[in-house]
């Protein structure tokens, strides 16, 4: 039977930075995988890839790709997703969606498994892996919001070009290069590549990520915004974000402030809390300059906290300090994660 | 008479990255200036600087260095400021210091021109210049000040490497070059020269400028919550920082979110307010990508503004990007602009 030899899979967007993730983390965590299918657009169609020391030519992925597949995980951008994502839920697979395409449906789960794992029996055929810059922080809020309560988050973020695709990796890497070199820049994809300009990243800054909403805020701030409160189940929760583009390859930071419910707790006791939940890890010692950074959580699974303080003013006002790669926990391990909680829920058949 | 032709000015720290600043600024100011002498440490004494078309040789600075002059320009290192801003006022100089020396002294005026120049008229001889992110912060949130009333701040930074000096330039130029070439690297200088631990800033973020103090808070941060507090008189003022060091040579950006005491401005009243306030360019249109960004500020006096928004949960709550360029409205500008207050005050003699 498929549960004890595997499971029929197919990666749509294989080729892609985060397809690449995906694949990877797949033989890392050597999931149960009978065959796997690894699908793209047509550009990409007939590229070679090794997987599990297997040469594997990428297909052109069609509404016929998913016959026979269980399990779908895709992220080859939101228009795949819309259109095939349906298709291949028709015919028997569930779907982990790593796009945008989803994600406020009141219809499909919204998972970060150490936040609500449980969600996942509600699903319908489609389950959306949350934005990058989200996952990471609710991995860090859902311990306080637990032993605490939580009424506030205001976040302020720092991140990586990786977040934007392969092409944008490059444009840093070559913009950097030549920039150094006394060379004029033109850029052509950062901040967002279907946007009408585009800025130098190299030594810079630029706060913009994704499309501005008539509101005000981009895309990628609402995202933060709503998908926060969907996954902790805190309509009511406010939640403020400004998210920034920096030059580092792989690696989002961000500056969180966060009001509790329940006010009296000390930084050591978040600091316990934290060093003892699911996914995290601590490195918090300010008198030995310990602190996460973006170089150093490259490759690793899980999210990254530090910086916590008290807020000055408010004895239940709390400052930190997370960092997570964006690639990993923000997009390819909390999609296998997904599928991995789908195995032990039995809710993969 | 000394107005009429100028003042017996010096420079004290002519050498180091703001010195060179702030003499730039002077010529271009046209500031009155009868005779200049440009002082250092004994180790940078005998260089020579061209200033207003004419070699200067830089002297050590000693107390006896400050006879006859009327205005002190200091930026040289706390504890040269300490020993010698006491020395120079004793002697008749005003000194405007550009170090933390003075800052929190009660005696000692911390002066932003655009928020509170009247402090001026309370100096003893020693008027101190606040730190480059606070300065750019309080010059955006004064006019709020004025017309709403403020009670809460809390700001996350992103901080260009020039803060920390020539050699912090040199590092994190060296380190892409050599990062980009597949070379291994070895951090010596940032986050803080004289701390034990050095990390890489090429392609990274650092969450720490400057040291840690025994609260958690590094002493930049407490910088930016103590002298927000002294410059816009509002002891009472909720303020809360998170100082981050990132990869880009000049220009430091700013997200703020700020409660109003009074509730019910627009989006459109602060853009509004804010472009027709002094030292202030508005930079805000999301739907052309218009915003402020570190690379454009460099060279510029102003503090650039955009990404206003409401808070989509408090009606006085509001979410900025403030950028400024921190040699010059951080450090040099504001320096010259004290002495030109002084002027203007009558002052200085």
């Amino acid at each position: 039977m498929a549960v004890e030899k595997g499971y029929h899979i197919a990666v749509v967007g294989a080729t892609g930075a985060v397809g690449q993730q995906m694949l990877k983390t797949l033989e890392e965590r050597d999931f149960p995988i009978q065959s796997v299918k690894l699908l793209s657009s047509k550009r990409s169609a007939g590229k070679k890839i090794i997987f599990k020391g297997e040469e594997i030519t990428v297909e052109e992925a069609t509404p016929e790709s998913f016959e026979g597949v269980q399990l779908a995980l895709f992220s080859a951008g939101g228009s795949v997703s819309k259109a095939l994502a349906p298709e291949a839920a028709k015919r028997g697979a569930i779907c982990v969606d790593n796009t945008s395409a989803f994600r406020m449906d009141e219809n499909v789960p919204l998972v970060v498994p150490e936040v609500n794992e449980e969600d996942l029996r509600l699903h319908n055929g489609i389950i959306a892996n949350p934005n990058c810059s989200t996952i990471q922080m609710v991995v860090a809020l859902e311990p306080l919001r637990e032993k605490y309560g939580i009424k506030k988050v205001v976040v302020s973020t720092y991140q990586a070009v990786s977040g934007a695709g392969l092409n944008a990796i490059n444009e840093m890497k070559e913009q950097t290069r030549d920039l150094l070199e006394g060379k004029e820049v033109t850029p052509e994809v950062l901040p967002v590549g279907g946007d009408k300009k585009h800025y130098q990243i190299a030594f810079n800054a630029i706060p913009q990520i994704d499309k501005f909403q008539e509101n005000g805020y981009t895309f990628e701030e609402m995202k933060m915004i709503n998908e926060t409160k969907k996954i902790m189940h805190l309509p009511e929760l406010e939640v403020a974000a400004t998210c920034v583009r920096l030059p580092v390859e792989t690696g989002h930071s961000e500056s969180v402030y966060v009001e509790t419910e329940k006010g009296g707790a000390t930084v050591e006791e978040i600091k316990e809390l934290l060093a003892s939940s699911p996914g995290v890890t601590l490195q918090d010692d300010p008198a030995n300059q310990v602190y996460p950074m973006a170089i150093d959580c490259v490759g690793k699974n899980d999210v990254f906290v530090g910086r916590i303080r008290k807020d000055l003013d408010r004895d239940n006002g709390f400052h930190m300090w997370i960092v997570s790669d964006n690639l990993l926990k923000g997009a390819a391990w909390n999609s296998v994660q997904i599928a991995e909680s789908l195995v032990k829920l039995q809710l993969l058949k």
